[in-house]
């Protein structure tokens, strides 16, 4: 028998009710959550109002074994978590001295002067459990509190800065849940792909997916131009799960074989990284339409200046010509978005940066710049490597943010698959 | 006195709870909802299931005077809404005909078949008052409910397809819901900051806020480098409210004006492309640490080819001394991360690509590279105007997603302070 742990997440701030932000941290901790194999049952949102706040506790506490708490941390005014959970629990505040201790040495660090309002960040309520912060000046906190009616409730309560609530939650608080609850054995594998639509792979795979058993479960998680099969297994016996998951991939990579490129954490990025290092290439790319979105992509991976030479963003034709070499005449005949450009770009960026491998890429991300032979979604790619040159062309949307990420992932994809033409 | 007309969002769907949708509806719903004057106190997503979603809708009855509901529609097994409904508010389910006349022409215009699966879509709960779906095929629905105890609420329900939803919204219940009740008059006014912590603001700015009139609140919303400070003020009079926000912004300013990059919507790289429409100027991009990032956050925007000429990303030294001129000699005595090396990069790139004004970053962006020297964090940023070279030193932090976004936030800024100092 699997015991449920049921959790609710709970957002502080007007900004999240007004509208005036996206709220991406309670997706991303009940995706958490979930992998850990901790149910989440409600999500709720409320304003930085005391009587909201407290209400909205205590109701959780009637039905979750965990509540998390994002939010209403910073240093100012309208920041009233602390105080508020002080109320809640019963409790006073107290000044935590290694939680000052840090936050001074924050400041003393960045050679800023440190304000009272600053050294508040070191008080908490007098039940809390401090957790450290090391990305931030606000501490996480854990509260193992029983309200007098036999319920015994997990509180955790975060900063709202989504940077600093994933590395507390990652580094500090998943692992002691997983010590805490004893929650059942989930064990996931991902599978990624690119360049099939979810619905066309959803096709192509169904007899398989007909074919899992109850206790496996099936995710499509698609982003620009990839999509995410996530297999979730839960069950008592980790060898077992294991093994199942282990037949399941095996038998559906046949199916979908040419449109893997990884597998679980794997990024296109540090995939074209990887197979770069295996063949000792330097690659550089030579940007117009993305606009320094790909390197920018490549480079977000810590290590990648051993792969990844350095790239040109040609934005204006004087670029094109002046620092990747392409002629001007091509740029008078075909335009800029072309497969006679894109391919000179990709060239002359292999020269111009003494590289084994480069990527470029031209075309009209919108919403303007269409023209009814070349409509807005037009985009050329092509990589340059010791080979020759490979081009092709996109027909993409009319969302300018959309382009920018499709074309990304379409072009690192590319090189991949050039790159698996030359053996290591 | 002002009439406060509190809403709660709801929303129904496991796939929202285990974090395998991004869920966009709340935030538009309750961005339209504040626009119209209409308070959002909570936002709760459920799962499907009976017990969960009562709970939910009788807890929401005692506080709200709206409830709007999306999800849980669509004609399969595990859309419950409907269903649901009924059972909270004691009523059968009836067929309407309007409804079903529409579903079957959506399948006639389609040639497909239809099933008594589909035409369950015009089944409604007895009190619903029917709202014409036109750009799909689950109704929307709208309903009165007093509960017995004299709390009189209107109650909306929703496809979740954000499309359906957002054109079910807009051309059906938001003109309806400023019939319905009598709404206040809400105003936001935003002053967007950079180059001051959160914390260093509240102490400068803490009598001003303190002395707030208690309609107009304050909210601080940080993220990486930048701060935006939100008024709100909620009335009956908009020219008054207007008046009001303005002599705020007015008194404020000479308190912070040299850290004031923008207003409302305002974002860093459009700032300065305004800065540099305005003074007929080109902008170019040298990057080492930043990877294209910086270019990236520039070329985001539509039309900034139009001030953006392009850019060098020189991860490897041999790109700073080919592309951009910088000296061997400078390279090996004072190394990468130096004010020589990105004085250098950002004349060398001003020159390169014949721009008027270019950036440049170098530093070590981490988790690896650092010395005792230059621990990781420590960043070099640079200007190059006509007016001469201007560089600054960054001591950040050790994560390098992190530092990449604050140098691309102050570097951004040092290119508007130079702007700043060129009269257009």
């Amino acid at each position: 028998m699997i015991n449920t742990i049921r959790a609710e997440v709970v957002t502080i701030g007007d900004e999240i009710l007004f509208g005036q932000i996206t709220d991406t941290n309670t997706q991303w901790i009940s995706t958490e959550l979930t992998r850990i194999g901790i149910r989440t049952v409600r999500k709720t949102s409320v304003g930085d109002q005391v009587d909201a706040i407290l209400d909205c506790l205590g109701e959780a506490h009637q039905r979750a074994d965990l509540i998390i708490i994002t939010g209403g941390l910073g240093p100012t005014k309208d920041d009233i978590t602390k105080k508020t959970l002080c109320t809640y629990f019963g409790v006073g505040m107290v000044r935590n001295q290694t939680a000052l201790d840090l936050v001074t040495s924050f400041f003393v660090k960045r050679g800023r002067e440190m304000t009272d309002i600053n050294r508040g960040q070191a008080d908490l309520p007098a039940n809390a459990d401090y957790i450290q912060n090391d990305w931030g000046t606000a501490p996480g906190m854990w509260f193992n509190y029983d309200n007098g009616h036999g319920r015994k409730v997990v509180y955790v309560s975060l900063p709202g800065v989504p940077f600093e609530m994933k590395s507390l939650m990652t580094h500090r608080i998943l692992p002691r849940l997983q010590q805490h609850f004893e929650t059942p054995i989930i064990k996931h594998k991902m599978i990624l792909l690119v360049g099939i639509g979810e619905s066309f792979l959803a096709e192509r795979i169904e007899a398989w997916e007909d074919a899992l058993p109850p206790h496996i479960r099936l995710a499509y998680l698609p982003s620009f131009g990839t999509v995410r099969l996530r297999l979730t297994a839960t069950g008592t016996d980790e060898a077992t799960l294991d093994r199942e998951l282990t037949e399941l991939v095996d038998a559906v990579m046949p199916l979908i074989e040419q449109h893997v490129f990884g597998f679980d954490n794997d990024e296109l990025g540090t995939v074209v990284g990887q197979l770069l290092r295996e063949r000792g290439m330097m690659l550089a790319t030579a940007e117009s339409c993305t606009g320094g979105y790909v390197a920018a992509q490549l480079t977000k991976t810590p290590g990648s200046s051993a792969y990844f030479q350095g790239g040109i963003i040609s934005y204006a034709n004087d670029v094109k010509i002046n620092q990747l070499g392409v002629d001007r005449a091509t740029l008078a005949e075909f335009g800029a978005v072309s497969e006679q450009t894109v391919r000179q770009m990709a060239e002359g960026c292999r020269h111009a940066l003494n590289v084994d491998v480069a990527l470029a890429t031209s075309g009209i991300a919108g919403p303007d710049g269409g023209t009814p032979d070349k409509p807005v979604g037009t985009i050329w790619i092509a990589c340059a490597t010791p080979n020759g040159t490979v081009a092709r062309l996109l027909k993409l949307g009319q969302y300018r943010e959309q382009n920018i990420q499709l074309t990304t992932a379409y072009g690192l994809n590319l090189v991949r698959e050039e790159l698996l033409k030359t053996h290591p």
